[in-house]
C-alpha cells in the first residue's frame, strides 16, 4: 500500500499536487507584535535602502569620458639676465597637447647656451677635490651631470675651490639655490582654461557635453566659472581652481605640484535628462609636505636646441616648475530595468523569511511559554523501530 | 519533566535529530498546475539568465592593456608662402609620442620669425582705439596677445585703424579667419596607423596581443584594416575610421575633433583561445556641433624656437588643427569557478522558495476553497491561560 | 462560522498572531549528522570565505592615483660621425613630461641636416626603376617617404642602382639595417627614477603617498629600490626594473619596448595605517615576440629643426628607439561597514535553508525508511469535493 501510494504520489505529485508547509498560527500580542516589527524592519531596509537609496529597480553604467583643454593668458618676466620677457600658450605649455591632463610651467632655471664640453662640477652638489687623484677618468654617478674626465679643476669664479672636470653640456646648470621667489610667471593665476568635456554612457547610448545647451558663444566668450554666479561656465581662472582646493598659489607656483579638477556626472535617466550636469570639484593631488619636505614639488627638464654657426648644436636648458591639472572625471547612470528589479524584489522576499528564524528563536527558547509553543510546533518521531520506549515528551 | 525533556531534547538536537517543515501536500489540479509554472518560471530565470546569459558559472576579470601607435604617411602642402612643402610624421604627430593617443596635425596657422617686441593688437579680437588715452600700460586680458605698453598705433597695412600696443611676440597671429579651406594637410586621409595592442587579465594569467599569430610579416607589410576583407589587420587608414565613425574627414580636418578607436576583448576562456580576438569600433568623440557652434573643433599653439645672428631668439608659432584619436580598450573575461558557481545555485534554490510564496496567497485568499485549505495548512494555538474560549475555528 | 473566522482572523493575523511553520523532529543519529553536516558546511562557508576571506563585513572603495616620476642619469656616446656624447634627461626623456609613464631613448638613429628637396628614394625599401616612365609624378604611398617627382635617378654612391626621386626632407633617412648593436645610450640601465605616487581612497577620505612617512631627506637621496634591503625607496634603477620582469635590459634597448612598473595599494583600513604600504611588481607590457618577429620593439621619429643663414629651415631627423614604462596604480580598499555586514549575515541565513532541502531529498527518496518519514511529513488533503475517496494513507 505505502508503496502503490509511493508510485502515484510521486507521478501525481509532479504536477496535480502542491505542497505547502503546514503552519501553527499561535494567538499570542508579544509574539505576534515582535514578528510584525522584524517583517516590517525588514521590509523597510528592502525598500527604503535597496530600492529608494541604492535605486535597486536601475541598471548601471560607468562614465566614458574625453577631455580637451586649452589654456589662455600671457605672462611677462622681467629678470636682469633677459630683462623684459612676453610668455604665452606656446611658451609656457609643456608639451603643447596632452590626453587628459596640461602642464602650466610657474617657475624655471634657465641655463643658457650650453654646449657640449668640458667643465668642474657644480661645487655645491658634488665632492671638491685637490688633485686629479681625487678625480677617476670615465665615472658617473647617477646624480652628476657628467662624466668625470680624470682632472680637477678650479670652479669658475670662485678659484679656491676645485671640483672635478666632468664631460658635460657647459656650463652646467646652477639649481643649487631654488631659482625665484616669488614664481617668475606669477601672472599664472590669472590664466583662464576652457575644459571641454565629452561624456557617454554606451549601455543606455546617452552622451552629453559639459558646454550646456543653454550656454550661447558670447556668454562663453567672456564667462569665468563661479561656484555662486558662474556654475555651469567651463572656463576655469587656475587661481580660483587652486584657491577652491585650499592652497595657496604663489606658494604653489614657486616649487610646482599637481593639481586634480574631478568633473562628476551622476545622471539619473529616468528623470529628466536637463538635470545631469557636471559637478567641478578641485583637490591637491600631490602631498604639500607640511612635516616631511622630502622631494616637494613638481618639476622636470626640457631643452630647446639651435645651431650656431659652423653647425655647432648648442641648447638653452629650461628647468621647469609648475603645476600639471589632471582632469579627474566619475559619474555613473542608472535606469530603470527589469532584470535588477526582479532580482531584488526576489532576494527582499527571500530575507523575510529571516523574521520568522528570528521570531522562533524568542518563542521557542526565550518566552518562559516556550515549551508550550514547541509541543504545538513541534512533532517528535522516533525510527519505527524504537517506537515504544519513546521518551516522555512524544506527544500522545 | 518539561524541564527535564527541555535538557535532553537541547543536546539530542544538536546532533541526533532532524527537523524539517510537515507540509500539507494538496491533491488538487489547478494549484498544483499554478504552483509548477511559477517554479518552471524561476527555474527558466536561474538557468537561463543566471547561467547561460549572464554565466553565473563564472569568475571575471576586467583587462589591463598597452598601447602603442605608429603613424605612416606623407602630405604635400602649396602655400603662396611656404611654396611646395612635405610634411612626414616627424612635421604633423606632437607630441612624438603619447601614451594611448595620437594626433595627427591636418590644419594649421603659421606665424613665422616672430620675436619678442612692441606691436598693435589685433583689430578683429581686440577694442580700437583713438588716442593713448584708451590704453593703460601694463593692463593684460586673458583674452589678449600681450601686455599693452599704454601707446595707442595704427595698425600695420591699416592706418586708419588703430589699437592698443602690445608687448608681445610680433608679429601677432592672425587668426581671425579660419586658416585654410580645405584642410592645408588632406592628404592625412590616406595616412596609415598601426596600432600595437597587448592585454592581459591577471586573474588568468591570459595575455595576447591584437597581432594575432596568424598574422604574417609580409602580410603586416601591406594589409589595411578593412572589415570585410581584412578584419584582423591592426593597420588602419584614417580616412577609413572617421568614415566608419560616420563623419566627413576633411570636415573634421579643416577644425579639429577628438575621435575614439575603441578596442574590445570579450574573451570567454572556458572556449578555444583562438576566439578571443579583438573587435574595432569607431566613435567621433567630441560633439559636431550641429546646434551650437560654440567652441568648435580641436586646436592648440605650439612653437619651434631659432636664434638667429646675435643670440636673438625668434620662433615660428603654429596653431595647430587637428585629429586626436583616443584608443580605449575594454573588455572583461570570464572563466569557470566554482565559488560563483556555488553561490548562484545557492540564491537559485533560495528563490524558488518564493513560488510557495505566490501560491499561498492564490491558494488561501483568492480560490474560493480558500477556508478548506487554511484549515488543513493552519493549526490554531491560544495562549493556554486563554484555552477553553478558543474560537470554532480550533481544530478539534 | 468560516466566515466570521475569515474576517477576525485576517484583521487579528495582522497583528496579534504569530505564524511558525509546523516542525516533524526526526530523531535518527544517520539524518541528523547529515543534517548538521551540510549546515555546517554551508556555515564554514558563510563564516570562512564570505566574512573572513572576502570581508563581507566591509565596505570597499577603489584607488584613485597622481604619479609624477623623474628620471636621474647621463649616458655617453662615441661615434664616428658625432664623436663623444654627452645625453642628459633634457635629450633622451621625450616628451619631457606624461602623465602616468615616462619614455627613454635607449637607441636612435639620427639624420642630420635634412632640408625640403629632391632626392632619390632609399633602394632598401622602395621599387628600383629604369626610366622616368616607371615613376609617376606626385603619386605617394603611405610607406615612402615623399612625394613622386616622376623622374628616375641614380642612388647616390650606388651609380648602378636607379630609384624614383621623391620630394621630401633630403637626405633621407637609412634605417635598412638596424642603427646600433649593442644600443647607443648603454648606460640608460644606470639610470635612476624616482616615483612619486599619491593615492586616495574617497569613501573614506584617506590620502597617502608611497614615500612613506619613516623616510628622511637623507635617505632618500642616496638609496635606491632593492627588494630584499630596501623594499619602500622610492627610486628604481632602471636595470633592476627591466632584470625583475625577467628580461635583458641591453636586448630591449636595441629595438625598444613597453615596461609596467605596478604599484599596488591593497589596504586594511580597520588595521593600522602603517600596514597600508605599496608594493612594486615590474613586468614587459609588450610581447617580446619570440615566435613572431612582426613589428617589433618600440620606436617613434621626432625632429629638432634649426634655421640656417638665409633662414632656410633644416631639421635633424630622430628615430628614437627606447622604453615607455607605463606607471600602473591599482588596488582597494576596505572598512567595516554595517550595511554590507547586514546583507551577508541575511543570504548566510537563507542559504541555511539549502540545507533542508538537500536533507528532505535523502530522507525522503533515498532512505530505505523513506514512506515512513513521509507519512510523518506530509498530510494528503484532496480537495473536498472528493473527500470520502481519499487513499489510505490520509492520517487519521
Amino acid at each position: 500500500m505505502s508503496f502503490s501510494c509511493g508510485c502515484c504520489r510521486t507521478l501525481g505529485q509532479m504536477l496535480f499536487e502542491y505542497d505547502t508547509p503546514r503552519i501553527v498560527s499561535i494567538k499570542s500580542r508579544k509574539v505576534g507584535l515582535i514578528n510584525r516589527l522584524v517583517q516590517l524592519g525588514i521590509l523597510a531596509y528592502v525598500i527604503g535602502w535597496v530600492f529608494v537609496w541604492q535605486k535597486g529597480y536601475q541598471q548601471f553604467d560607468s562614465v566614458i569620458s574625453s577631455v580637451t583643454t586649452k589654456v589662455k593668458g600671457v605672462a611677462v618676466t622681467n629678470t636682469t639676465d633677459q630683462g623684459v620677457k612676453i610668455w604665452d600658450v606656446a611658451d609656457y605649455i609643456i608639451p603643447p597637447q596632452e590626453e587628459t591632463s596640461f602642464f602650466v610651467m610657474t617657475n624655471l632655471i634657465m641655463t643658457l647656451n650650453q654646449q657640449q664640453g668640458r667643465c668642474p662640477e657644480m661645487p655645491e652638489d658634488s665632492p671638491h677635490c685637490i688633485s686629479d687623484s681625487n678625480c677617476t677618468a670615465g665615472e658617473q654617478s647617477s646624480r652628476s651631470n657628467g662624466i668625470q674626465t680624470g682632472k680637477c679643476v678650479p670652479v669658475k669664479n670662485r678659484t679656491a675651490v676645485h671640483t672635478c672636470e666632468v664631460l658635460a653640456w657647459c656650463p652646467l646648470e646652477n639649481d643649487a639655490d631654488l631659482s625665484h621667489h616669488p614664481a617668475l610667471l606669477k601672472d599664472a593665476e590669472q590664466f583662464t582654461v576652457l575644459i571641454k568635456n565629452n561624456i557617454r554612457y554606451p549601455k543606455f547610448n546617452f552622451t552629453k557635453r559639459n558646454i550646456l545647451p543653454h550656454i550661447n558663444g558670447s556668454y562663453l566668450k567672456q564667462c569665468v566659472f563661479n561656484r555662486a554666479t558662474d556654475p555651469d561656465c567651463p572656463i576655469f581662472r587656475l587661481g580660483d581652481i587652486v584657491r577652491e582646493a585650499g592652497e595657496d598659489f604663489q606658494e604653489i607656483a614657486v616649487e610646482g605640484g599637481v593639481m586634480g579638477i574631478q568633473i562628476k556626472w551622476d545622471c539619473d535617466l529616468d528623470q529628466s535628462v536637463s538635470k545631469c550636469v557636471p559637478q567641478y570639484t578641485f583637490r591637491r593631488l600631490d602631498n604639500k609636505d607640511v612635516q616631511n619636505t622630502v622631494a616637494p614639488g613638481y618639476n622636470f627638464r626640457f631643452a630647446k636646441y639651435y645651431k650656431g654657426p659652423g653647425e655647432v648644436e648648442s641648447r638653452t636648458l629650461i628647468k621647469a616648475y609648475g603645476i600639471r591639472f589632471d582632469v579627474m572625471v566619475f559619474g555613473k547612470a542608472g535606469k530603470f530595468d527589469i532584470i535588477p528589479t526582479m532580482i531584488n524584489i526576489g532576494s527582499g522576499l527571500a530575507l523575510l523569511g529571516v523574521a520568522t528564524v528570528l521570531c522562533d528563536v524568542i518563542v521557542l527558547h526565550i518566552l518562559k511559554k516556550k515549551n508550550f509553543y514547541r509541543e504545538k510546533k513541534y512533532k517528535y518521531v522516533e525510527d519505527y523501530d524504537l517506537v515504544g520506549n519513546s521518551p516522555a515528551c512524544e506527544t500522545p
